[in-house]
C-alpha cells in the first residue's frame, strides 16, 4: 500500500463523501473538490459534510479541500469523479488543467445527457483519454451503509489490471471488499440500467403490484440487462456477479432509492413533472431511460427490452402506467 | 379448458388453500383433502379456511372436502400434493388407494426427511410412478398475494409437456400466469435451496449486516444454486428465470418468510432449539440445509457451496454465527 498515492475526489454528494472516507482509511492526504464553498468551510470547522453522511467524521489533516476543480486535478494522479452525470459536462467545462497522464475513475451512475455517452466513453471521446486510463467504481453499495461501516463490496473495473488493483487496494478496508473486473463498459451500463429497473419496480409498487410480481420483474430485468449489454459490448461476463445482479437488487429492492421513489409516484398517478417537483430533483434513471431506449433503437440488432420500453412510454410518451404495465406483464415470464 | 377435469388438492395449509382457489376459477369441482376435521367443518359452514388465507371465500358447491386421503386420491386424475415435506411420508403411509395412472404434481418445497429425496424423486422411487407422470408447481409466489388476487407467475414443470400444459391451463386466471418447463429436478431443487439462502439472509440481518451485503449474498446465492443444480442434473436452463432467481428473491427479500425469520433469530443469538420453540414450528430450510449439505458431500464432483456450508455449520455444528459469517464474507464477491 502506498499511503502517499495522490488521489482527488471530485464531487460533494453522499457517494463522494463515502469514497473520500474509504480513501482516508488508506492514504495520508486526498484532494477533495466540491463546488459548495459553505460545505467546505463546514467540513474544515466541524469535521463532517453538513449535507451528506454527516455522521462521518473526517480528520482535516487528511483533506485538501478546494472549490477549484483545477487545483484538485493538477495535484493528483488518480481522479475519482463522483459528480452527477447531469452536471458533469458543466463542471468539466471549467477545467483548464490537463487530464493527460491522469488515471480517471468514474463513480458516476448514468449517462452524460449532452453526449448520450456513458461516463467512460465521454472521457475517451471528449478528452482523448486512452481506455487503459479509464475505470469504473461500482456497487452494490448504498453510501449510507459505508457511513455506518457496514460490510460492502465494490467492483473496480479497468482495462488496465494494474490500475484496477491499485484502486481496489486503496479503497479496501475492514468494511470494504473490492473485486476487480475488465468489463468497464458492461459494469457502467449495468449501473445505468439498474436505475431504469428501479423506476419500473417503483411504478409496479405504486400501481399496487405485490412482492410476487416484483420478483418476476427483477428476474426479467436481469435477463433484459444481459441482452442489452451483450448487444452493446460482447465479452465473457457473469451477469449474476455483484456488479450487475447485486447492483440491480440493492437498488430495485431499496425503498430509499430515489429512482424507485420516483417510479412509485408515477405509478400512483403523479405526472413526470409533478413527481420531479415533489422530489425536488430529477432521478438519474429518468435520463437513463431515454438514453437506453435510443441507444437500443439505433442498433442494427436490437436487444429485446420490454421493461425499458414500457418505462420509456410512460415517462416520455405519456402512456397510461396501468395499461402499459398490463401489456408489459404479458411479456414477462 | 375442461371444467370437468378431476383434480384433488392434498393439504390444508396456506399454499394448499391458494391452489384450491386457483383451481376453483377453472373447474366445477375439486376434491380437497385435509387432516383437520374441524377446519373442514368450518369451511363447510363459513366458506373459508379458518386457519389459512381466511379472506378467501369458497363456493362449497365446488368443494368435495374430505379428511380421508384415499377418497380424494381415488376420485381424481390429477393430484396436487401440498403437504409439508416433513409430514409427507406419514400422510402417504395412510394411503391404500393406488397412485398408478395418476398425474402427480408436487407444490411442496423441500426434502422428504426420511428418504432425503426431493418430492418428485420420492414418488418415483417409493411408488414407482414414471417421471412423465410427475411434475412440480413452483413460484415465485406467496400464497397471501394469491388471496389478494395480486398478479403472480407460476412455473409448471413436467417431463411430459401435455401434463404441464394441462396444469398450466387449469391454474391460470386473471391474476395467475403460468410458464411451463421441462426441468422438474432443477425447479424442485431451486425451491428447496432458496429456503437455505433465506435462512442465510435472515442470519445476516440478525447479525447486523445491511442491504449492501444482502445484495451480494443473493448474487452469490444464485451462482451457488446454479452450480449445485448443474452438478445434480445437467441440462440447458437459465438460472435467472422466475422459477429459480424469482423464487430466490421473493423468499430472500421477504420479511414474512419463515425461513428468513428463523435465520434472523439465529443471527440474534437464539439457539436452534429456542428459535424453533419460539416460532412454534420448524422452518423447511432447516431440513433442506442438512439434505443439501449431505447430497453435495456425497457427490464425486462437489459443487462449491460456501453459503450452504456456513448455514450447515451454524445449524448443525453449533458454530458461532458471527465468526462463521466473517469467514463466509471472505468467500463472497
Amino acid at each position: 500500500m502506498n499511503r502517499d498515492a495522490k488521489f482527488a475526489v471530485l464531487g460533494g454528494g453522499s457517494w463522494a463523501t463515502a469514497i473520500a472516507k474509504m480513501l482516508c482509511e488508506n492514504v495520508d492526504k486526498i484532494y477533495w473538490y466540491m463546488r459548495n464553498e459553505a460545505a467546505i468551510e463546514h467540513i474544515r470547522k466541524e469535521d463532517h459534510n453538513p449535507n451528506y453522511l454527516s455522521s462521518v467524521e473526517f480528520d482535516n489533516n487528511q483533506l485538501q479541500l478546494t472549490s477549484d476543480i483545477n487545483e484538485a486535478v493538477e495535484n493528483a494522479d488518480y481522479l475519482v469523479f463522483v459528480i452527477p452525470s447531469a452536471f458533469l459536462k458543466t463542471e468539466l467545462d471549467a477545467l483548464s488543467a490537463s487530464l493527460q497522464n491522469k488515471v480517471i475513475f468514474s463513480a458516476i451512475k448514468g449517462i452524460v445527457p449532452e453526449t448520450s455517452l456513458i461516463v467512460g466513453e465521454h472521457f475517451h471521446k471528449t478528452y482523448d483519454i486512452p481506455f487503459e486510463n479509464i475505470g469504473v467504481i461500482t456497487g452494490p453499495c448504498h453510501a449510507e451503509e459505508v457511513a455506518l461501516e457496514r460490510l460492502s463490496y465494490l467492483t473496480i473495473a479497468c482495462a488496465n489490471e494494474d490500475h484496477a488493483n491499485f484502486l481496489a487496494e486503496h479503497l479496501s478496508s475492514e468494511y470494504i471488499k473490492c473485486t476487480t473486473s475488465e468489463d468497464v463498459v458492461g459494469t457502467e451500463y449495468a449501473a445505468m440500467l439498474k436505475n431504469i429497473y428501479a423506476i419500473a419496480a417503483g411504478i409496479a409498487h405504486g400501481l399496487g403490484y405485490g412482492d410476487n410480481f416484483q420478483s418476476v420483474l427483477m428476474s426479467n430485468a436481469i435477463r433484459e440487462m444481459k441482452r442489452f449489454i451483450k448487444k452493446t459490448y460482447k465479452m465473457k461476463r457473469n451477469i449474476n456477479d455483484s456488479a450487475y445482479l447485486g447492483d440491480l437488487l440493492v437498488t430495485g429492492y431499496s425503498v430509499f432509492s430515489r429512482n424507485r421513489m420516483f417510479g412509485n409516484m408515477i405509478g400512483k398517478g403523479y405526472t413526470v413533472k409533478s413527481a420531479q417537483m415533489e422530489m425536488n430533483m430529477v432521478a438519474e434513471g429518468y435520463y437513463a431511460t431515454k438514453s437506453a431506449y435510443q441507444i437500443n433503437k439505433e442498433k442494427a440488432k436490437k436487444a429485446r427490452t420490454p421493461i425499458i420500453n414500457a418505462v420509456y412510454q410512460i415517462l416520455y410518451e405519456q402512456k397510461n402506467p396501468k395499461k402499459t404495465f398490463i401489456k408489459l406483464s404479458e411479456k414477462l415470464n
